[in-house]
């Protein structure tokens, strides 16, 4: 009815409104109307959430001015390229040799394509933005104990695992088993989806066969004229699939945080730290070294070690203040807020992950092995290696993402290693997947989130507890004071997170300021 | 052992050549030495089997022509812009109103990521690809007969059948009703697979929840601060699930055809017709519509009506021809071949599909559906919606392919429509899933293939009955004159198909050449 009065985007707006497509928390930037004239925030740290305040906080009239302890903005929107040059925690200095054009995202590597606010800023600076290919049928899963270390191809692990689990579920089905929760035409259906999705056989087996071959590929393709006739592939077999505990690997890309479509910006991460950066970059103050943040009911005064003048200390004032240091830093920060926000403050420990990236002559994943972009799986420390989401079938040399060692042990055996170790070893774990790795290896560079200065963490690592004890009290407008950041958000790690609990903590600031 | 030895590249020659990444029919051009100088090969159809193998004979010391009945080179690998105009058989005329930069692709659209010979050429050639998006969890499947005919997010689909195929199989797991088949050690293994790829509970439900919206997604996304708390969305219930058969749609991108990652080239699919043309345009005569093709012992002679001069007869002559014409055209020829070859020209019907490219105004289903590239399945006869994989973001009107009526009665009751019938059922039809349709409809253009001169129909459609009884002869060179096309190969309908074919053929026709 309401299609045919109106049209089609009425009827959209009605369908939205009965909760269609309505699932987001973000409906566009903030209306931040009214602002006080000549009222001012200071921004503590210029990554996402810093700059996105600055941006619609600006634009809703107020004084704002950023202070960054990096001699860049963006924070862990951080992209590595030829030239760049780092320290760490530690005093190590890491030179990027990598190839014009070439870069490695050492924060944030993916967009999902529900993170709307990303989505929007991206497509109001006009960043342009590529498929990140998360899932690679004809990537390897690998487990150094299972198939006598050698990787199988994504592909057949997910066919042979859906396969068997349809043949066991027919199985089941048709001996009666489950006559007590589905009903006849319920079991017939069942049947026909899962001799379909299964690619059973007639007798609702998951044998090698042309079928089969149709989802896992073949042992040789089919082909043209009178070339080798195509040849079946022989699916794993059950047992020893279920004991490789592979089967982990294939549930990766079905996350909804993992889903297709995912996104990165094309030539790098940063690219929308650099956009925002255009907008707001004039009102940064870089190497800006926070030492202490107060308050009373007139305003807020911030001191910082300005490390550009010999480390200096300085003051900045404003009538009110968006901290977004990582609570890694804040919390050896002297910070004067009540006691449930410190203790808050204290609470959240951080992720431990470690990235490298690997530079290699030519992109031998392609040539040699047909995969183009998406991820490798191995229990092997590394974890994962990424290839590259861009550029297929380019010349020349090529970054992969070759360790993304995510929290535990091994991030910490990683952490403690020098540089070039975590590279070494990057090289060494995945030439047991890539035996093109000692030929083709160039040059690398390792991101170790716990030595980073300014960071000392990866994300806010919330467990369920935490949160019922302590987000709440980190959420709220203490005085003039508010935090934001990924880990004053429900998507920690994520540079949604990070947007939205900005955007949220200026509306509520903006609130309090025109009451 | 040989890894330590000889380093990574020859480790990893040695494992290919022990099957371990050698699946294809494919690899690299024919090596064709040795052709007798002054040899010449009449070549029939400007497609790509045609213009692969005028490169490569060419390359190999023969003197090529082409004859193309169109005035422009390319076949089925045919990209549709604005300013273009072309008239079906019967005689309806069609002016394509597309914006400057969009396309429609009204052949081949996609490439599989193991289609190393079409790989290999756009590399080859410089022709720039782009991920082609298969499958988007976000995009919609619908049946009319189910759900009120309310299109449900693939994401849903996918994760509920899956999670209630894990649920039934962890119930007949646990009862102990395939203990016939599974050892104790895989039922443990089994079942924590289960809980993990299906997202079960403690008690193996498949139940709302975080568990199973953090696969389906939720009924509101997680936010920052302190906007709404996330809410887990509501699994679909098992029974109307299997009865909507929805689960249909969600086995297409694990087909080996379909899985990531696909391909697209930048610009239209055209792009590699226009990068073959660049290499042998030259030796293309176009408008030549071939009438009669004879061999003797001494050559072969083929007749032709010079439609850029009125249809006059001309005749040209060669020692060989490679004949790509399709065989619904074929079989009206005068062709001077053997009778089994004849049969078998005689033999195989060909498939009827259409496209409709529809031009909106701006691209709602990114703007107001989230729906990023990937393809919305349908029971409705336009059969599937694919959403461009490039651009993302753009403002602006974008083309969409509106309807794939892919075989059947839907088909020939699409191709019986006048060309603007077609394309205003399509919007029609779309907009049962897509209310927006109605007022962001711009302009659009249909193929039907069986009304495409030079063409009649989309492809052979081969049977194994009619392989068995055909295809071999169909292969044979036969005296001086073979046969190539996607029709003569395993892969009927894909570029790939045509391609390989045609390296086949000539490599057999070369082999007798230089005998």
């Amino acid at each position: 009815m309401i299609g045919q009065a109106a049209g089609g985007g009425a009827m959209y707006q009605a369908m939205t409104s009965l909760g269609f497509a309505a699932e987001s928390n973000f409906s566009g930037p903030p209306k931040l109307a009214g602002a006080k004239k000549g009222s001012s925030v200071l921004i503590l740290g210029a990554g996402l959430a810093g700059m996105v305040a600055a941006l619609e906080l600006r634009n809703a009239g107020y004084k704002v001015t950023i202070l960054e302890y990096n001699q860049r903005a963006g924070g862990r929107c951080w992209s590595i390229r030829g030239g760049d040059t780092f320290t760490e925690l530690g005093g190590e200095v890491q030179h990027c040799g990598f190839a014009k054009g070439e870069y490695f995202n050492a924060g944030p590597w993916r967009i999902p394509y529900h993170h709307h606010a990303v989505l929007h800023y991206c497509r109001q600076f006009g960043v342009a933005l590529e498929p990140f290919v998360q899932v690679n049928y004809n990537a390897w899963v690998h487990s150094s104990t299972a198939y006598g270390g050698k990787p199988q191809r994504y592909r057949h692990v997910q066919a042979d695992f859906q396969g068997h689990v349809a043949e066991l579920l027919g199985k089941a089905t048709r001996q009666g088993s489950l006559d007590s929760v589905l009903t006849q035409e319920d079991k017939e259906k069942l049947l026909e989806g899962l001799r379909r999705w299964g690619a059973l056989d007639a007798e609702f087996r998951y044998r090698e066969g042309i079928a089969t071959s149709a989802l896992r590929g073949y042992e040789i393709d089919p082909g043209g004229g009178l070339m080798t006739p195509a040849k079946p592939s022989k699916p794993l077999e059950l047992s020893e699939l279920l004991q490789s505990r592979l089967w982990r690997a294939i549930a990766a890309g079905q996350a909804y945080e993992f889903q297709s479509t995912m996104f990165q910006p094309v030539g790098g991460m940063d690219m929308i730290a650099k956009a925002f950066a255009k907008q707001v970059g004039n009102l940064i103050r870089y190497q800006a070294r926070v030492t202490r943040i107060e308050q009373n009911e007139r305003g807020v005064t911030v001191t910082f070690a300005d490390e550009a003048r010999g480390g200096a200390l300085q003051q900045e004032k404003a009538d009110w203040c968006l901290c977004t240091i990582p609570l890694s830093i804040l919390s050896q920060i002297d910070i004067q807020v009540g006691a449930e926000m410190q203790a808050a403050i204290n609470a959240v420990p951080y992720g431990s992950s470690i990235k490298v990236g690997l530079q290699f002559k030519r992109r031998f994943w392609e040539e040699d092995e047909h995969i183009y972009g998406g991820i490798t799986y191995t229990d092997l420390p590394i974890s994962r290696i990424s290839y590259p989401s861009t550029r297929y079938g380019a010349s020349g040399p090529a970054v992969v993402l070759g360790a993304y060692v995510f929290e535990g042990p091994n991030s910490f055996e990683f952490g403690a290693m020098a540089p070039e170790e975590r590279v070494r070893r990057a090289v060494e774990h995945g030439n047991q997947i890539h035996p093109q790795y000692a030929d083709e290896f160039d040059n690398g560079v390792s991101v170790a989130w716990y030595r980073v200065p300014g960071n000392h963490g990866c994300y806010g690592k919330w467990t369920d507890a935490l949160r019922d004890q302590h987000y709440k009290a980190l959420c709220q407008v203490d005085g003039r004071i508010a935090l934001a950041g990924e880990h004053v958000s429900h998507i920690p790690a994520w540079q949604e997170g990070a947007i939205l609990s900005s955007l949220d903590a200026i509306r509520r600031l903006h609130a309090r300021a025109t009451a």
